[in-house]
């Protein structure tokens, strides 16, 4: 019997591309339900009761939550193009960074400098400016995060290849100056650009309309606990 | 040449007996290096640059850190005693409670009961007990969240079977009503006198006055980002 794989998403978030990324990367075939956050559906909050969040994966019944944990069961389900290298302390490596971009990088760029303005964003920009220093100086020398190939911890990170652009845009603000970040700028080409990453990126100018929203609607407030 | 094995602790953190208590379960050899956070070494700065914490794990000359991902390291690189199940659903799980943990129950049973205080503190005791009983649903009918053996998500809840009684004490109340959460009642006890678990943990008069000290600087804080 062929393996049933479902993935719920919305068009417009990039954690859920982390799991697309992965399948495709993969050659797993999928079916794709589209979720509207503001009127979540009743399978998404029975799949997910206590996040009530996208990506959600269905396998042949079993739901798995969490994009990360999501990355990490793909990877032991379907072992072709692996994601993480074989050594353990390699794999860790990938993991960190993975799991640093989620609590560092992607905290202090959104709710330190996207969503804020005035001086509360000038405030903000160092430590955003920092931790894009730690992934210049971890990538230095490599093509990707995983080395020659795309890795977990590229396909973790891979948003900040597109949508950073869009919040620097709508912030009227440069944080990933090519000068200061040129192994970032070099990996962002490269990954935004490499097949099936690029194929799937949600359309530039909606994803604008959509943040240029959000934005609006959580200048100045407090990242969710 | 025999395996070089070093973990940066405190004496009182819980997160650091998780590797502790993994490394123990599996047998592995280690020296404990002791740290005192308001004075850190130079070599725990060095080691782990950007979080400043412990746990940090050296094995052979690797610096790992992280308290999850350093479990995900000794589970890949010593096979014995495993904390993971083989089945890839199965580790999902364990690893989505483990990160549950961290999330949400950690931080509401922290954040927003016992560095709180009168009607901030009534306010925060819904959502960790509704933390708890997510727990509890999980844990009916088995002994351990792995099974009938401690795994990756007990070790990585561990701490609640022998802190949560000491914050209780302190902050005067009680959330683990044995009545209302059986079965983490019975984990609890099962786990905290678990042998290994039960040699390893902190002198608990100390870690009440720790603690208490810890509470009255930190009273009515937010979290840190």
């Amino acid at each position: 019997m062929a393996d049933e794989v479902k993935v719920f998403r919305t068009w417009s978030s990039p954690f859920p591309l982390r799991v697309i990324w992965a399948l495709k990367l993969k050659g797993v075939e999928f079916e794709t339900i589209y979720e509207d956050l503001s009127n979540k559906s009743p399978l998404l909050l029975q799949y997910n009761p206590i996040y009530k969040k996208v990506p959600v994966l269905v396998h042949n019944g079993k739901v798995i939550c969490e994009s990360l944990l999501i990355l990490e069961y793909i990877e032991e389900t379907w072992k072709q193009t692996p994601l993480l290298p074989v050594d353990p302390y390699q794999q860790a490596n990938a993991r960190f960074w993975a799991k640093f971009g989620d609590d560092k990088v992607s905290q202090s760029i959104m709710w330190g400098v996207f969503l804020k303005e005035g001086k509360e964003q000038e405030e903000g920009i160092p430590a955003a400016l920092e931790n894009l220093k730690y992934l210049e100086d971890e990538l230095r020398g490599k093509k990707f995060f995983g080395g020659e190939t795309i890795g977990l911890a590229d396909v973790a990170l891979g948003w900040l290849a597109y949508y950073l652009d869009i919040f620097e845009e709508i912030a009227g603000l440069k944080l990933l100056d090519e000068e200061k970040f040129p192994s970032m700028a070099a990996w962002k080409q490269e990954f935004a650009n490499a097949p099936i990453i690029h194929e799937n990126w949600p359309d530039r100018d909606r994803l604008v309309d959509k943040f240029v929203a959000t934005r609006k609607a959580n200048l100045g407030k407090e990242a969710p606990k």
